[in-house]
């Protein structure tokens, strides 16, 4: 059986800039070329966009994943392909993947299979150098701290209350805990610091959520780096960062184009952790895909209990984006898993998973939902017919995807009830789970309450003292991004199922002020990966055609 | 008066791939476009030219600079432009500009004036991604490193020995030493480490030395991280980091092409240090460009003792290159400087250095040699003619050129010089200043004495040991670079003019044993450089256009 990236190196690819113009309708002069088979859309086409009207914006989400997780992306891919099959203009908006974890254990993330955006090995290392744009605007902002505490700290920032971290993407434990600025004044104040992988910056979340260059400015300016001694906040504009920092992200900023394996069109822009980030592609390459395509299939990142819940309480809030539906996907293999073991009968206890999903995203989310199994080779008839029998009694459609193994065509019948649905409901914005006007601790009690099923949520002393700090210093009306295990409904990842009556423990809280949302710390997350044993880095190398091979 | 950036985003550029197919014959199919206005050169192309006769080499060097350099750059670019103005097919060869100095004091480094290539912004900022991809493949082996004593230290690495650093492009003195790997076992080994610019990274110097794909895996294998406690070496092949890495580099090694004001080809490729590496653009740029163009303009860093030196006995040797003739960039405030004032007599005194290099590039280079002052608006018709005067007693022609003012025009007398030397000299190396067969010690004095005019040279300690060891280990066959200041013939700064009868004190070495060269450390060399107390990253934005400003 062919990997993946030998299906994607043996397909013949259109060329970006003539497939752009034939199937949008966008002239060449919109898009700056990144090789032949990528592109940048030009901020002024996004802007020269905004009146027209929008298309259909369809989320796919997922019951609690494995860890290998239940194909998603994937299902992204297919549904976007199946659509353009069977006669709808789709666009597909993706996250760009995280180049540091191919070198250690996952593969790459770009789909998998016949469902994959390409150029699957450029999409998964440097693409079009968003991510390296981030990590030095990321750096940039550190280096000033240090500088400007160098040169005399005007502004009486606290090193010890400093949050800002440094980042690179690679998987590499050993920058998790560092002490910075040794070596004698000639290197500055010696502190605690730390190196968070890209994808965890704030930077990160900034340029997913900004609308345009001035509100990514703005955003930047807002950081707040850590606190002076009196526990004032000190933004990245006192330090007269963010300038520079939107000069670094000027190109990044303009949504990328790529194409599926079956020559359509896909967003893949932005690529925020979706734990303590709300894990989604960018607002820009959303509210562009839906002025250029009657439908757009996007994604967020883990279960329908995490990024389904920020991808309506934070992108599209704060972008005013209205989803048409929802596609839960579920995998046998998952639902058993939450079943505790391996036979029918673990698949009939694991349906509760996703009952609890279908439940959460009709009645939280008012949002209609099609269930689609992502098929695997070794499910039987009666694994499937068991989980179709469940959707049949919570009255929803439930679909059999194969584009795996079959492309675009092996998701028509999904294709077909997203189509329905999106077609028998009136724009409307998705049910938010609280108001902006809630309590920062409210926030976080609506989502534990209403999705997460808690019984309770208990705040650790930090926690509370800085949920005190933070309204009264007026971040009370931003939203909540909780940090928890995608594993379980609770923030304990040996709960599978539907775990209720648990208690959500919030640790502690992050302040992200240019993103524009406060992070609840429950349990233990990890912002900087390390490598196995055997990286996958050992058998990665290019082959004497000068094509990469071994990044599965 | 307009800025460089200014200028620069004045003209009216080509679109690239269309000016390569008018200008040098290449197909489209043969560059890879990075926007409309830059662009990669496939290797296969870089391949398909070998048997292409070669055109004349003509390296730019310089007096010992003050601290905001000659324009050795400004200089190639205005060559450059002047060959073609004068009807001769150029092409320039520039290294890349780092990225983190812009933000600290220094401006742009793509040329100045009426002299630069362009896009001036991007080509000092991110450019083609070429310095994050190296950034990347250095980060990738030092996780490896660390991940490898992790996961039970199989090859036996002593942490106190290990030599790799990490690196970032950014001027950030707190990281330049720092503690890794704290915070418990699951963190791995603590111990001390550094980050060094991306610039000072082996990576670098072996991306611009290494001749085709396979080339650059090899040197990338032959990296030699640190050592085990028996002092028996571990390289990058050992830690199976070779293939993974030129995965990461297989687009960076493509070189990039842009375009002068003029509208007339430049290769910006590639960017390595000029104290601990050798200083030049890229072995396929130069060597690629020789197969395009009748005239190849390029430049080595800081002067003739340094750059130039480095370029004959390192990337020449290498790479059977045959340099034509020597360019020796001078200006009225350097030679000044060089007289330790500001008068007449100063300048005469000055004109020692001038000398001095012109006697080397005669003498130890065996290259025709042509004076170019760089002239400034505060130069007078005397100090003009001194220099003038003094060039007619070497016998060597002394030309002003204006193209900073004026563009490739100001700079044609230069160009005629320059076609003239070229004419009258046979395709013939230029001397080297020993044999490869020489001990390393050897190699060291024999720069020293030749070049610096050193009476001696000192090994301290460290250094002694260090050659012995690395000798036995079989590297003694590899060719010297020296790293010291740039501002003076000896180590020593303050030794203006035209330093002789000093001791050259060699502190350590260090081996880079994939770009194949042993770097003689003396004096205190800088690999992480700081911010100043008001950096220039205060003033940089992005304007109500989208363009960057306050980028000088």
């Amino acid at each position: 059986m062919p990997t993946d990236i030998e299906i994607a190196q043996a397909a013949t690819l259109h060329k970006i800039l003539p497939l752009a113009h034939q199937k949008l309708g966008l002239p060449e002069d919109a898009l700056s070329p990144i090789g032949h088979y990528k592109a940048k859309l030009s901020l002024a086409q996004v802007e020269a966009l905004q009146g027209e009207k929008n298309g259909h914006l369809v989320l796919v989400t997922a019951i609690s994943p494995t860890p290998p997780g239940e194909g998603k992306t994937t299902t992204t891919v297919g549904l976007g392909d199946a659509l353009n099959h069977i006669g709808k203009q789709a666009i597909i908006c993706l996250r760009e993947p995280s180049l540091g974890p191919c070198f250690g254990m996952k593969g790459g993330a770009a789909g998998g299979g016949h469902a994959q955006v390409v150029p699957m090995e450029d999409i998964n290392l440097h693409f079009t150098g968003d991510f390296h744009a981030i990590a030095l605007a990321n750096n940039l902002l550190a280096a000033l701290i240090d500088n400007h505490i160098h040169h005399g700290n005007a502004l009486g920032l606290d090193v010890r209350r400093i949050s800002w971290r440094r980042v690179v993407d690679m998987n590499d434990r050993a920058l998790r805990e560092i002490t910075v600025g040794l070596g004698g004044p000639a290197n500055g104040y010696p502190r605690q610091d730390g190196f968070d992988i890209v994808v965890a910056s704030e930077v990160m979340a900034i340029l997913c959520l900004a609308t345009n260059m001035a509100d990514l400015q703005r955003r930047l300016g807002n950081i707040v780096v850590g606190f002076t001694a009196a526990k004032q906040p000190v933004t990245a504009r006192e330090l007269k960062a963010d300038g520079a920092m939107t000069a670094l992200l000027k190109d990044a900023l303009a949504p990328n184009l790529v194409q599926t394996l079956e020559g359509n069109l896909a967003f893949v822009h932005g690529g925020p952790f979706a734990n303590i980030a709300h894990g989604c592609n960018s607002v820009i390459a959303t509210q562009t895909a839906l002025k250029l395509a009657d439908y757009v299939v996007t994604e967020a990142g883990f279960g329908a209990d995490l990024g389904a819940e920020k991808f309506i309480d934070i992108k599209c809030r704060k972008a005013g984006l209205k989803p048409a539906c929802a596609v839960l996907v579920a995998t046998v293999r998952a639902l058993k898993f939450h079943g505790g073991g391996e036979g029918l009968n673990s698949l009939q206890d694991g349906l509760a998973n996703l009952r609890r999903h279908v439940e959460n995203i009709q009645q939280h989310y008012a949002l209609p939902v099609v269930v689609s199994i992502n098929r695997f080779d070794s499910d039987t008839a009666e694994e499937i017919a068991m989980i179709r029998q469940a959707c049949e009694a919570l009255g929803v459609a439930c679909v059999l995807a194969t584009h795996w193994a079959e492309g675009g065509a092996g998701a028509a019948a999904l294709a077909r009830e997203v189509v329905a649905l999106c077609e028998a409901r009136a724009a409307k914005p998705a049910a938010q789970l609280y108001p902006d006007e809630a309590p920062l601790a409210d926030k976080i009690r609506a989502v534990a309450s209403k999705i997460y099923r808690a019984v309770e949520v208990q705040f650790e002393p930090k926690a509370q003292a800085q949920l005190q700090d933070w309204q009264a210093a007026g971040w009370g009306h931003l939203p909540v991004c909780i940090a928890k295990t995608p594993y379980s409904f609770s923030s304990d990842a040996s709960l599978r199922g539907a775990a209720s009556g648990h208690v959500l423990k919030v640790r502690e809280l992050r302040l992200a002020a240019g993103a524009e949302f406060v992070v609840a710390i429950c349990g233990e997350i990890m912002t900087m990966p390390g490598l196995p044993k055997q990286p996958a880095a050992e058998r990665i190398a290019v082959d004497a055609q000068g094509r990469i091979t071994g990044l599965f």
